[in-house]
């Protein structure tokens, strides 16, 4: 199936031609790929029978106040991908820059999928092993039950539909097993999932490394914390791992003799393998890639976004929250 | 200055004997000391003459409505152990049971101290060379920012007294550094944190590796995931590790060759060193050690117990919150 990936190239950390290389590197390995580069023309040299670029050299990725920054720049390139994934040019959009100008220009230009109440940032946590998805990471910093119920059948379908877990195991993040455990609105979520399928109650913070849910469900606020706790931990255990290799003689040759088997770890728990985050909720996929992410990173994103439009995640969503009598009614006219 | 520590034995992994080991060693350690020890006197066989052993055999540890069976449960150890502090019998406790019963035992047997919102679980996070304090890690699913307000002065007077943090820095967890970010809660607390000696604002979940604050202040439910995050990264990353380090004949030369640097890195880490969780807010100190420590980690707690009684940290805390004007008013009569 033939599909066309809106690229934001502005706002990475190392410049538009790097998303762009990006870019190619997707098409090169996907026949039915095409892709329109929105950034600055002068600084993209990839030249490929289906690599357009369209020049919009003007970025808000840096913006303090997203929504306005959209409002007030339509030749902004974000604004412009996602105008044209609007009107149908493209089947999905990826974004270099900014997760909050992406979320703000897509509920400005594509707008929430009927019946959603609110999108959600979801990111698949690398866990040597045994990879989890993780949302809501920051979309939305207070959520109500039925947010969190919506969230739950959101990931459950990105897993299935693009990460490629067969009958994923969802999960709700609290501060104990118990279904009685959490805030009132955790307890509440709880209840009305009880009845979905794959759904394996509460899990706690150690969910990282028991590997027992395949999506974990919960806030912004918990989620962009558990999330930057587990960079932290890492961070702050790998380096000390580091300095103990280097802290004597017979230390460091033990460190150069274990060094290559290090790199599987090393490659178990890259972000880049996993393309970045993806906005769940709104009427085409878009995926957000770190704005630290070299080529082969943006190359993921491209990739996960045209299976995103192949499996047609946003309609498989919409069936299962009918199904679950999740869909946010209309309002009363 | 004698100080007297109630300890409740019942309820740790190990067995009461185990907790009686640790007391004793802390009595060994501080000529200053007497604990008395509460639970099944058949199995403490500890015999000195600054520990008492009163036989109180019945646990409410593993009651799932702890504070139902402190209030059915006169007998229970942790009544007893609090009710001897509550009457001036001893100076602060020490619990191997859980939190829980121990906490809903302190406010029905000494209860909050004056002008204190709510109670709230702070414990030492065992972080290589920066070890911070963070609270709430689970007494309270939900709270309001005056309680937010409340924890960041416990908190910056218990580094100060018992943790030796000469001018403690004290943070407010959130989902970015800005003041605008977190939830309403979390914005609100911030303003009235403002002008705190010592408050530096926002951290975000990477504080783990940054080292950036002292005394890391947030909802139970929040600081609840956050540590046992840490946990579950932890126990996945040194997984992986010992993994790669049995992987090939090469690699298993290596981890040899590494393991004595390690050791340093596995005591910066060690939890028992930092002695457990701490309830702060009661009218009286009270430490709760992890139900899997074994002796020396409830020599420290019960160490670090009378610490807090010869520093005062109640009546510091008190001060505190008085001069920033944060005491609980009295309700109208």
């Amino acid at each position: 199936m033939a599909v066309t990936v809106a690229v934001d190239a502005n706002g990475a950390d190392l410049g538009p031609a790097e998303v762009a290389f990006g870019a190619h590197a997707a098409v090169l390995a996907d026949p039915g790929l095409r892709v329109v580069v929105f950034g600055p023309a002068a600084e993209v040299s990839v030249r490929h029978e289906r690599v357009a670029v369209v020049d919009a050299p003007v970025s808000i990725a840096k913006e303090p106040d997203p929504a306005k920054a959209v409002r007030g720049t339509p030749e902004a390139s974000i604004v412009r991908a996602w105008k044209a994934v609007a009107e149908g040019e493209a089947d999905a959009l990826v974004s270099g820059g900014s997760t909050g100008s992406a979320l703000a220009a897509g509920l400005f230009g594509v707008k929430r999928a009927r019946g959603i109440h609110r999108p959600a940032l979801a990111i698949s946590v690398p866990v040597p092993g045994r990879p989890f998805l993780l949302l809501d990471v920051g979309a939305n910093s207070e959520v109500r039950p039925e947010h969190l119920v919506q969230f739950a059948h959101m990931g459950a379908a990105y897993a299935r539909a693009v990460l490629g877990v067969d009958r994923p195991r969802v999960a709700l993040l609290a501060n104990g097993s118990e279904a009685t455990k959490g805030t009132p609105d955790v307890i509440a979520a709880h209840a009305a999932l009880a009845g979905m399928d794959g759904f394996v109650g509460n899990v706690e913070g150690f969910t990282v490394a028991s590997g027992e849910a395949d999506v974990v469900v919960t806030d912004g606020f918990t989620g962009n914390v558990m999330l930057k706790t587990m960079e932290g931990t890492s961070r702050a255990l790998l380096g000390a791992v580091r300095e103990a290799a280097t802290s004597s003689l017979r230390a460091r040759a033990g460190g150069l003799l274990l060094r290559p088997s290090l790199g599987g770890l090393r490659a178990g728990v890259d972000p880049e393998a996993q393309g970045g985050a993806v906005l769940l909720g709104l009427r085409r996929p878009a995926i957000v890639p770190h704005g630290s992410f070299g080529e082969r990173g943006f190359a993921v994103a491209v990739a996960r976004a045209a299976q995103a439009v192949r499996t047609d995640v946003v309609g498989l969503t919409h069936a299962a929250l009918e199904r679950a009598g999740a869909l946010r009614r209309a309002p009363v006219a």
